[in-house]
Order: structure tokens, then sequence, then C-alpha cells
């Protein structure tokens, strides 16, 4: 396996489609030239339009991973599609992540699994789940470029998902997300650099940035190793980071500190009910 | 419930077991002065001799939990009691705790789970359960003072572990421990507040400092609240560290972010295989 160089691109996407796509388009060209063959885009990277998740989705393929496709088959790069509303039957769309393979196939789709549903006193609460249809499947894909494992922002405070994936296989984990500024600053980089760590994984983390309704994007893009060191870094605005990846690494981190071989499988039990990591 | 101040003691612990407790005393009446209430101490806190983990285990109760049993009773506090080398009738030793309440009583005990055994090569390896036996029970302790959740060192690593002790009620999950300084740095503190931010849980861990046989300890004794902000640190020395418990926290952060309520338990599963964990 040889070494590569991944590419972030961080957003600030706004209410008009085709806007954030000559964006991506633009900064997506300029991950290329610094080297980029693997690029990865945040959560709802096509539109920001709160209520609007519906009316904004397309189905999978439709026009905006066709867009992709086209820009991947361009440059020959693999594009990790951050995540975008994906259209579905019974009218709540999900929140998707498509990857894209550098002959333009989608290779594999993860539809987000946990959504933010919280009840404060006798309010009406937050419920993403009534906006958004939750995925059912944990997804790793085997590449050429390494194993990958795919998750969507608010995934990220459950550890289970990430060990799942990597003992399925997965070496480089993606972390697409939109975060506020308040939990940003409390939670991301701890949560990315734990993930790492407990894991032995690369963590790529594409981010919103910018003001958006309701609240401030907290941006800080990373790429983090397997060993928990923060390679780059975006603190604000559009822009794009870069880093090597090396899967040696992966296998030293494992090597020096055997967790997923030292768990201990006979005092407790973690399994995927659907019987894996779908690949 | 209400508040009440918690104290890690930091050690230097040597060979020499009757030291060790005379300088544990002190820094307990130190932290008692403080006003703590509750009071951790670090991993094998009574000796430190390589390879004599078998020749200086006791039973428990013994020697050492007896001595831990007076200071408890006679300050009126509870008393972690980090770890030491358990006896255990195959000659291996565990690596335990004993929970010690206001009243002299061993309330509770819990034995290392994780051992870190790792294989370079075709060189002799590391193997920690050459010399210990591990554990085969996750441990929680409902107390007056709130419901404890037990772990040791290398346990860090095992997000499962905490999250089994969290979905079975722990507030407050201890990580004594004796890191190297250079896993500490890289590791430690990312991987504690990780475990207070991702369970809604205070974190408190009592670390072992100074030079020992082949490596510096790392120190950096902290007491994590459960939003993950660290409250108390020591970053070197022997010393006594507190600060306030508020369960409170802990559940207005279980309210903001309900990550334990939103977890996926139809997509994958997690369960103690002795049917939950022991209280």
């Amino acid at each position: 396996m040889q070494c590569f160089t991944a590419g972030v691109v961080q957003l600030d996407t706004g209410a008009v489609k085709q806007d954030n796509l000559s964006r991506i388009e633009a900064l997506i060209a300029q991950a290329a030239r610094q080297g980029a063959l693997l690029i990865s885009l945040p959560e709802t990277m096509n539109i920001i339009a709160p209520g609007q998740g519906a009316e904004s989705s397309e189905p999978i393929p439709g026009p905006t991973t066709d867009f992709l496709s086209a820009v991947a088959k361009r440059y020959g790069l693999w594009i990790h599609g951050g995540s975008m509303w994906e259209r579905s039957l019974n009218g709540k769309p999900f929140n998707t992540t498509a990857l894209i393979g550098p002959d333009g196939k989608v290779l594999s789709t993860y539809r987000k699994l946990h959504l933010f549903d919280v009840q404060l006193g006798d309010g009406p609460g937050i419920r993403e789940s009534n906006q958004t249809a939750a995925g059912n499947e944990i997804v790793t894909v085997p590449t050429p470029i390494g194993h990958f494992g795919l998750s969507i922002c608010y995934d990220l405070r459950f550890p289970e998902l990430y060990r799942l994936m990597a003992l399925a296989g997965a070496q480089i984990l993606f972390v697409p997300a939109n975060f506020t500024s308040t939990t940003g600053k409390a939670h991301w980089e701890v949560l990315l650099r734990a993930r790492a760590i407990e894991n032995s994984c690369y963590i790529i983390a594409a981010a919103q940035c910018g003001d958006k309704p309701g609240y401030r994007a907290y941006a800080n893009s990373m790429i983090v190793d397997p060993w928990g060191e923060v390679l780059a870094q975006l603190p604000q605005g559009e822009g794009v980071i870069t880093a090597e990846i090396d899967l040696a690494k992966a296998a030293r981190a494992r090597a020096q500190i055997p967790a997923l071989q030292n768990r201990r499988a006979d005092v407790y039990a973690l399994t995927a009910r659907n019987g894996g990591a779908r690949s």
C-alpha cells in the first residue's frame, strides 16, 4: 500500500445549491493541485436551508452525485461526498454520504444512523427524526487505497459504531460534520482524537463553517493520524487542508498498542445486528 | 443528591510498602482537610517493585485494606483504593481496586479486565498476562453519594467498558493509572475527556508520578466533569487535587446531549456477557 495525500474541503454551504456546487468544484480543483488523491466534503455540503431537507433532496445517483462523479473523473480523484439529503419514498429524506471512485462511479452510500432527539421538560424538544429518516446499516468500504469507515456528525458521540467499523477492518474513518461552535469547542477535537486513538485509525473530518440560521458552525476541519496527532486543521473559513495518509502508521499504532486484540469479548459482546458492517 | 468534594491523591509509589502507606495517609489527611468526602488513589498504590506482584500481593481484606479501612473510618471518608496486587489461588495476582465506605467496610472490589499483551515481530513481546490474572466482571457500585463505575489504567482504551457502566447507571467513573510519559502525553487527557463526554459522567483519574524502573510516570491526575471540562489537574509530583462533584451536572449534560438515549440498539448490540454490570 503506497502513501497518498488526502484533502478536506471546509465549506460555508448556503441555501442556493448551484452556488454551493460551484465553490465545491473550485475547492476540489485546489485540493487536486495540492496533490490530493482523496477529497472529503462536509455534512449537507450541497444545501443548507432549514426545513427544506425534503424539497432539496435528490435520488442517488442524481444531479448532485452526477456532478461529483464528473469532477471525480475529470481529476482522477476519490470523492467522499460528505452528506446530502437523499430522497426517500416515505417523504422524510436520509442524510446520506455518497462515496465516488476516480472512474466516477458511486461505490457506496451510508445513511446517518444517529439522529439528535432531545426532550427538555414539557416543551416541544428538538427532534431531528421529525425531518430526517435514519439509516439502518453500518458501512465500511474496502478500496485499493485503504479500508474506509463511514459516519456523519452526531454519530461521533457513539464509540460503538467506530469500534465495529475498525473490527470490520476500517483504517480511515470519515466524520463529515456541521457542529455548532458551542459543542464544537467543547467536544469536537477531543472526540475525533479519541476515535483515532482507540481504534488506531486515521480520521478525516470535513466541517461546515460560517454563520448558519440560528448558530455559528464550528469549522475546524481536521485530519488526525492513528496515534491521535492532528496533522492538519482549518480553524475558520472556506478552504482546503491536506495531509499524507500512510497506512503503515495505522499498522504501527496497532502493533504498539494492540487494543483491538486485547478486547475482552468474553466479558462484553459488541455486534452489528445485521451480521457485521456492510462492505 | 447533594454536592460533595472529591479528592485525588497523586503518588510516586516505590518498593517499600510501609513508606508508601505512610505517605498515602498523610495525603489523605491533607485531602480531608481540604474538605474531600471521597478520595481516590492511583494504580498499584501500595507498592511498585517490578516482578514482585505475586510476592507483594495480599488478600482483600488484608493488611493494606485494613489500613485504608482504618483511615476511612477515622476521617469519615469514602476511599477508592486505586489498585493493589490481590492474592489469588493460581499464583498470579489480580490488579484490584478496593472501594471502602466511611464505616471502614470494603464495599466492592474490581479486578482489572484488560491486560496489555503485545507481540512485536519474533521477539518475546510484553505480556502483562504472564504476571497478572485478569478479572472477569464489570463492576458498578451504587452509593448514597453517586453511582460509581470502576476501571484501571489500560481499561481506558476500551470504550465498551465505560459505555456499559454508564448504561448500568454509573455517574462517576474511576480511572486509577500508571501511564508512561510517552503514551500519557499522547493519549491520557484525550481519552479521559472522551469517556466523560460520550457518557456524560464525571471522571476521577488518580495517577502515578515520578521515575519508575524503566520509564517515567506521566502524572497529570485529573478530575473531569460530565461536559468534558478538566476541573483539576496535577502536572507533576506527589500531592492532592480536589473538585466539586455535582450530579445535577451529569443530569444536565444528559439532557443537553442525550447520546445514551439516542443509541441505535436496533443496529448494534453491546451487552455484558454476565447479564449486566455487577453492582
